[in-house]
């Protein structure tokens, strides 16, 4: 047990749940070894949402009540994290979400499945690798998504996602949002719309800002996405990792 | 098999023998996030040893080889790393090895024995439980050692330690060199000589600088020592981790 008092008990319990997902089985031993760089950049960030990840939650909140088809993409690390608020987001933003694991292995996906369906989920794509088809015919492991939902989707959430699916998936035309602890992972650097902040604080602000942006009009929503420099908003996101001595 | 002209070579090569360690049974979960940790600062370092690195390396070799009695403590992450390095480095500075574990089971201390048994090295300390000591009698199991190692050296070596037990083994008096790459933990802050670098580059720097400076007298050894500061060395080591654009 964690005390409540501990100086770092917030940070603790989020490695706690990192973990139980690993012995759990659903979490391979490199999502372990990820979590750790992103506490890493997330004390460097002084463990709150800065001011650019606002400006980009908002714009990636925008983008995803504007798409005609939205896909909220999960792993171990973002499932053992934040399942509650993914469901949340989902549904709030009328967006599917389909599992997509680095190391995918049946039972790895098998046991996500069963944890959503506990949450009160049951219709989570990327279950079936029969089904699942290859993003511009790309011939790779990191290319494959489900017919239904990636494959056919117009803008793509991810979290915690490596860098050589996030470049597929934005080549291949799809609006990517991604959260990203490290701006300068090529995550953070290829998306269209990079958060840099730990899913655990950037999911709920978005869940409160789909509520209140769901009440905007398209036009409105679409000024805020086209007025958007990822690239500015990441070279300000630079700054605030500082040194504090 | 990762490609070696992979841009991250040396790093995804780490990565695989902690997860190999993990998979061993000798490294602990949390191990595993602690590297993700580690990799994340080598990252802002630019991987490479720092200059201010190279200054406490040296002072801390001329610790080792003024020290009555020095002990190198291990613990499942840097043995996973540099297991033939440590040995080395102990043979030259004629120090101890003892096993020193935050998650400590009686598995764990097994394996790693023998794993160091398995390169040559038979006589490592900490290994029985019902003769470990409490340092200042301090009743936690951050404060145990072996009577003949950690518990009796004045000089000790740690490196990837935990924050509580480099503050208690400072304050037993004994002189600390800490390898770490965060330089702002606990351990580093805490530590007498800090080396902010990768053990796996910091340990050879070691080595070779031992075979070199054996050879010098203590007078000159000392006033490497005494001219050192820890605290201003620390606070040129923050200025070297920097966000590259």
């Amino acid at each position: 047990m964690i005390p409540k008092n501990h100086p770092r008990y917030e940070s603790l319990i989020l490695r706690e749940k990192i973990k139980k997902a690993h012995k759990e089985g659903y979490l391979a031993e490199s999502g372990m070894i990820a979590h750790g760089r992103g506490e890493a950049f997330d004390y460097l960030l002084g463990e709150k949402t800065i001011e650019t990840a606002y400006k980009s939650i908002e714009v990636g909140v925008a983008c995803l009540l504007l798409a005609k088809k939205s896909v909220i993409s999960v792993n171990g690390n973002n499932t053992a994290l934040a399942i509650e608020n993914i469901i949340e987001l989902a549904n709030i933003t009328n967006s599917k979400i389909e599992i997509n694991l680095f190391y995918r292995t049946a039972k790895r996906v098998s046991i996500i499945k069963d944890l959503f369906k506990k949450y009160g989920y049951y219709n989570i794509l990327g279950t079936d690798d029969e089904k699942l088809k290859y993003i511009n015919s790309i011939d790779s492991p990191r290319a494959t998504a489900s017919e239904k939902g990636i494959y056919s989707a117009d803008v793509v959430l991810v979290s915690l996602e490596d860098g050589d699916r996030t470049e597929i998936l934005t080549k291949s035309g799809k609006k990517v949002i991604a959260i990203d602890l490290n701006p300068l992972s090529r995550t953070a650097q290829t998306a269209d719309i990079t958060i840099v902040d730990n899913i655990v604080r950037a999911i709920p602000l978005m869940i409160d800002l789909a509520k209140k942006y769901k009440l905007k009009s398209d036009d409105c929503l679409k000024n805020l996405v086209n007025d958007f420099s990822n690239e500015d908003n990441l070279k300000s996101s630079l700054k605030s990792i500082e040194i504090k001595e």
